[in-house]
């Protein structure tokens, strides 16, 4: 029984993680149940008995992205310390891009681009996750205006936001441009302008 | 035959404006031709007399965008002439999206989140839009840079890839957390970090 669950969960994780590189690569609407189910290597009645639907999928995937995100295995993790760190957390994006030739963009935000109106679970899910990434970001942000590191009229919230949008932004033009040099400049901005708030000695 | 002629063009610009508004809602993926069909009020024969196939449509409504981009008839125009332009630019995407209710993100967007490694001939249409743009941003950069009004240190290819990033970036994150607040509060931080490069007096 242990075996089998053992096992039960393997082929789950299996399929979760076929899923996410799928929906990575080629969005969810492009990707079909029995892609899935072949690029994992598994069965169709797996396939239902742990996820229902591709609605389901996603949702998993999603959630799975989120622990990644909370326990810091996220591979852009935004758990920052240092202004180094948050300079990490920008490369760490565009090196994860060039990784994949520049074929693919952030697969949270290739999947956000891909909601429509009937989405709304996989909305939530991936507002939660960027919720988290932000809470995490502006941690940090309020760390060093608290210790007058930063200006006090640079809001932490808006400028965790700001990172996000600009790593967004900078994946998606990247991607379409196969062009990691567009995202190496606009992250040198955004870094810029989020250093302008650190006040001269 | 004059008359067969301009009506065939006007069934060929109502399926391409039904397909532009699909792409935009729902993506490219999950549009299928009957729903374009459908949406245009129009029949399946006319569909593949004008476009072949789904492809073909998805070439010629994005030819369709860079005219517009091009004739300076874009929503969001990038021809700037002074600051007040460049953030007029900047605000028109916001209220764009506002009007959908902060349910769709820029429609350029939206179509190159999803393309996959076989779309290579949207993707190239994608580029050259962008293209057309980035080049209209810079612009104005160049211009300023040369009566003295920018940094010399700026530049103005990245300033205007910064733009753009940075935009579609907010449109993707104000998508997902159906926050206008989100996209404003990033276009405020990119604007004061633009500004940044002009000289004080």
């Amino acid at each position: 029984m242990a075996t089998r669950t053992a096992k039960g969960a393997e082929t789950r994780l299996r399929i979760i993680r076929a899923a996410a590189d799928l929906f990575h690569k080629q969005g969810v609407a492009a990707t079909s149940p029995d892609q899935v189910i072949a690029a994992s290597g598994t069965g169709k009645s797996q396939f239902y008995h742990y996820f229902g639907s591709k609605e389901g999928l996603v949702h998993e995937v999603l959630q799975t992205w989120l622990e990644a995100v909370r326990g810091g295995t996220y591979p852009a993790d935004p758990a920052i310390e240092s202004w180094r760190d948050l300079e990490q957390w920008f490369r760490a994006h565009a090196k994860w891009q060039k990784r994949f030739q520049m074929t693919r963009g952030c697969p949270l935000g290739t999947i956000g681009n891909g909601l429509t109106a009937d989405d709304e679970l996989v909305r939530q899910d991936l507002t939660l996750i960027f919720e988290v990434m932000r809470n995490k970001l502006a941690a940090f942000f309020i760390r060093e205006k608290a210790a007058g590191r930063l200006a006090a009229a640079a809001s932490e919230q808006a400028l965790a936001d700001f990172c996000l949008a600009t790593v967004e932004g900078a994946m998606l033009m990247g991607r379409i441009g196969r062009s990691s040099a567009l995202v190496d400049s606009t992250i040198d901005e955004a870094l810029a302008h989020l250093r302008s708030y650190v006040p001269s000695p």
